[in-house]
């Protein structure tokens, strides 16, 4: 079973991050939310969603990790301040480790300067920010290219979840 | 005096809204709120400040308007998505008449490919997304290449706001 790295912060997208924890869970997976601050309850931005982080970035060594989860909403514009974040996130992609994104999460993987040669979809507003980092945008509800899952919205979850389960397996 | 087109969406950062609107009024200038629906109220991601939507992109043309201001906060990435919206930016940007963005401001630019070549600041999170575009960051209170004026954060407010002011005299 793999251990899971969540990085959140607050404004997550609450879809994105319950319904594939709750999947990743039900399928024998363990979860650990990793954030700014150890000890801190962060919120999601539609139905307020609390969720405590258990590890920052630097706690344990990316190696302690089997993969990476990114939900969306503002989240990752709050993440990509940090460079312990951006770092952390950087080398999951590096080591070539199973990264699953939503929705805004590429931009905390364009900070890490790691989407450049990749294929992947994103939410709609960070299309032109994915081309000229380097990426190729695909319309579709999950795109999987190598270790990097893919999906654009809450809608994609149920195609999301079941690619980012194959990757697990 | 100016007629200055303030495009605005949800969740904008109140502050850099209503600093540089009043500090524009009160030198004379004409304020018309442009956004996603007529008439459509949007509120302010901190403070909850309401403001009533009085135009949409297409309902003047760009020649209607002598300058535009793009408050930042979350409101830019809710344009960004919009067609319209983008197209009123990129014509402000490609007609040089004075472009005045702060904090997430320039997202929308990015979206618009507009950024190629200037120089700017703007906030910390977007930072690789600018020079990804071909923007030149600096990080500086304000910074004025031809037609565009941009801060970083609310904390700019009276550099930025006084360099505005200077643009339109």
């Amino acid at each position: 079973m793999a251990k899971i790295a969540v990085i959140i912060a607050d404004l997550f997208e609450d879809s994105e991050y319950t319904e594939p924890v709750a999947a990743f869970r039900k399928a024998g997976h363990e979860i650990v939310n990793v954030g700014l601050r150890a000890g801190q309850v962060v919120r999601g931005k539609k139905e307020g969603t609390e969720i405590a982080v258990g590890a920052t970035p630097r706690q344990h060594p990316v190696g302690f990790y089997d993969a990476l989860l990114i939900p969306g909403g503002y989240s990752p514009d709050k993440l990509r301040v940090d460079d312990d974040a951006v770092d952390f996130v950087r080398e999951f992609m590096d080591k070539d480790k199973p990264v699953f994104t939503i929705c805004h999460g590429p931009q905390i993987i364009i900070t890490a300067k790691a989407l450049e040669g990749r294929t992947l979809t994103g939410w709609k507003s960070i299309v032109q920010d994915i081309i000229y980092a380097g990426g190729t945008f695909v319309d579709r509800e999950v795109v999987v290219d190598g270790n990097l899952v893919s999906s654009r919205s809450p809608r994609d979850l149920p195609a999301f979840i079941e690619a980012c389960l194959a990757k697990l397996s």
